[in-house]
């Protein structure tokens, strides 16, 4: 640890204001698993420039704010110290905070809906973790993605609340899209904006600003972010994806997520795992495209469902499972306390 | 207990045919939570009344009748006694009895279906109580939600089946909602419809008739129901929801159910559970807006979903949970028995 | 066992090719529940059959390989040996590879997606039998059917996969239909296509031999499958659902797995559990035609969906479950270590 680091954690100790700063900062970091406040602050200042360069600062704003709110909450429940401190209660609620006003036009209803909604997914995010531990798993940001869909709907509801850059509700069609015509620039810049559109951003600055703060902690976390980016970008193109979406990051958010998670994070690295994890990133733009289209009807975006579902069922195998067989259940319909997944011991991949 | 509920208990111990009719009663009040045969008296004469007035007999009925097939299903089931006692098998039944007279025509198909579906719903609740009960959770009226939608929506590929009430399936849109111009009579009404929505009626001496039936057998409760109907109606106008359907309390009835359940039945009362249960309130006028919009083009209602997935949401955080950090997973994809959650103890909230 | 089963069970113990082979046939026969390479070959045969009639060869050719994809998945994976030897990583697979060039046009784009399919099958399979086994339950075809919606939704947004007979994403709308005529003939075609249209193939000659394969291995199957079939052509009719799709095997192919699972597979026949059956066959016609109403706005099918959602849910009761009572949570929101279901011995059904 830097001698700043550790100075900044002594005074962390010592005064509550800065540890609340402190556990914000990493809840901004937490968003791509990194448990770092310097992390946290490249992320924030990822989001700042891009919704400043965008005319959009209600956005940072926004985040800023709901960050904020989100760990305030998680104290105010008297939650677990430990995931407090590292920063596990705000990384939904930089994401509501970020995407409210992205979708949501500025007035004084979005911000009453902006504050309630990070408040509530805390309570979400607690829920949702005490269900996926039932197998092992983080919540991950599905309550962000739950609560801002809840948020975003009522918004068809609620006339105070103005909708202006929502797709309009609308039935899937098979898409016919333009030539795919891309300079060397184009693809850098969607490599790029891939890690920055999982802040909702669409700026490639942004995202050599989240690259950054990513190497700063963990240099597995920054290749796997940009793998994650550029392998989407190829499995979107090759089967013929909307160019304006690739060059956009909008096939790519969602997989860098995918590419930290499996690759780095809740897997041991190795090339088993990567390998593993290459499935997985193209199992997420499937997805990605999948609920573009599913989603399309209710004109409400994916957000990061598609990293979580994917994610989630990528880590949900245990491949010394005996899956249930096709045989009859001990005491039928009348019941009998069963068992717990009867695992056996292997070496691990 | 007064003389006349101690007469009572002692003939349904001695008769089964009273025992039955106990078992039903109590059903009817399990709706909203109450194990209490003359509460259930009273939530079904709210039913009758409601259906009387608005010339849909058929709507009492049904609901009559139902919650005598689920009950009856639990019996030939041989369910759970002590439960039976309780009424937990009546509750999702009367329900079913009350939509489907509500939204399908009065014809001999709606009725074969009525009947299944009190007998189905009841399958469905032991369904639903096994999986809720891993996180220590009521099924609620879910099991009522999840067989009442399947219902209406195979009706529109059943032609022997009429379609009266549902709304046509169409696209969510922004809504532009006439001003709001009631009279004190009209924020009294929708107060109790609140309550009486809980049943599908519309009608405010119903829901006085509901309000009494919660006052005979909890204090606690009645207060509740009409502090979520209120709370309801005053979030719903914050927002700027459509006043006819504030006026008719269809804001109301989810929130009423989160209300009496966060705020005094599965929590202890206390100022900062009643704090908890004015926030989930206030999610699930969001939700209740939310599901109004997304289940638009099914053409399906939201029934009591909202309640379900908000009170849900907000009993399954357990704020001494330590969530799963992003930290690698013990044994990888090939897995190892993972433990259950540990759980430190703490004071109660 | 016959002495030219014990002569195939020997070479396949000597030779790793016959066995998985055999792993890859008792994959087939698995989609109804069978441990038996004969029964898979039958239904292997039913499928190629089918298709040559049709003209759509590549069907059968889809559903082979991704059997062989799936299953090998699993091997790279170092799966539980003994699920491998019981064909438990193949009936998914083969219906992936049979759905896809069925909805989607024959080119370099469909078989790629077809074999990324049935490898991702495989990874879902174990995923969602993590998830079922904390209900003693069984993954089914879930995995196929989820897998396989992602599939369809995501050919929306790939210009280079061609969506050749999906329904076009449409509202339900109340069906009024064509007078039922039908003959003897056309009954007892639909009687076999239930079974064929298990695996996407509308042809009675290979819902004969999928019959037979049954027969080879359980009476029972064969009979609980004819049975299914029949009573969901009856209640499909009753109801008054479009001819064209009863007369096509459209409203059996879900209540015949129904029937084979409750009937016989995971209950201990009994006139009890038939009756039973019975109730979950007809719950299941209800879920296909709301699930064929619900999915009309993605414009994709339901699969094999409603067997899943029915059949879990017809087998998730526990009787003796006591379900959570409406009273207080121990603990509240601070959360106490819950224990598991507690259940009480009685006499099975």
């Amino acid at each position: 640890m830097s001698d700043a680091a550790s100075a900044w954690d002594r005074m962390a100790n010592r005064s509550p204001a800065v540890l609340f700063i402190d556990e914000c900062l990493r809840g901004a970091g937490q968003v791509i698993f990194q448990n770092s406040p310097l992390t946290g602050l490249f992320f924030l200042l990822g989001i700042w420039w891009g919704a400043a360069v965008a005319g959009q600062i209600e956005v940072a704003v926004g985040a800023t704010i709901a960050t904020m709110i989100a760990t305030a909450t998680a104290i105010v429940l008297r939650s677990n110290q430990e995931s407090l401190r590292e920063g596990l209660f705000g990384f939904n609620g930089i994401l509501v905070g970020a995407a409210v006003p992205t979708f949501l036009g500025n007035n004084w209803a979005m911000w009453l809906l902006l504050i309630l909604g990070a408040a509530i997914v805390t309570v979400v995010f607690l829920a949702v973790s005490n269900v996926m531990k039932t197998w092992g798993l983080s919540a991950m940001t599905f309550p962000f993605v739950l609560t801002t869909w809840f948020l975003m709907l009522s918004a068809y509801q609620f006339q105070h609340l103005h909708i202006t850059t929502l797709a309009a509700p609308a039935f899937a069609h098979q898409g016919t899209f333009p030539a795919l015509k891309g300079s060397a620039m184009d693809y850098i810049e969607a490599l790029f904006k891939g890690p920055a559109q999982v802040f909702l951003i669409n700026n490639a600055v942004s995202g050599v600003l989240v690259v950054i703060g990513l190497l700063l902690n963990s240099w597995y976390a920054a290749v796997f972010a940009l793998v994650g980016s550029a392998v989407a970008i190829i499995t979107a193109i090759i089967f013929g994806a909307d160019p304006h979406s690739v060059f956009n990051g909008l096939y790519g958010f969602s997989p860098v997520l995918t590419a930290v998670g499996l690759g780095c994070v809740f897997l041991t690295p190795s090339w088993r795992v990567t390998l593993y994890a290459l499935l997985g990133i193209v199992f997420t733009v499937i997805v990605q495209a999948a609920l573009d289209a599913g989603l399309s009807p209710l004109g409400i975006p994916t957000f990061t469902g598609p990293f979580n579902f994917a994610t989630w069922l990528f880590l949900l195998p245990r491949v010394n499972l005996r899956p249930e067989p096709h045989t009859q259940i001990r005491g039928g319909i009348v019941g009998e306390h069963h068992e717990h997944p009867v695992t056996q011991n292997r070496p691990a991949l």
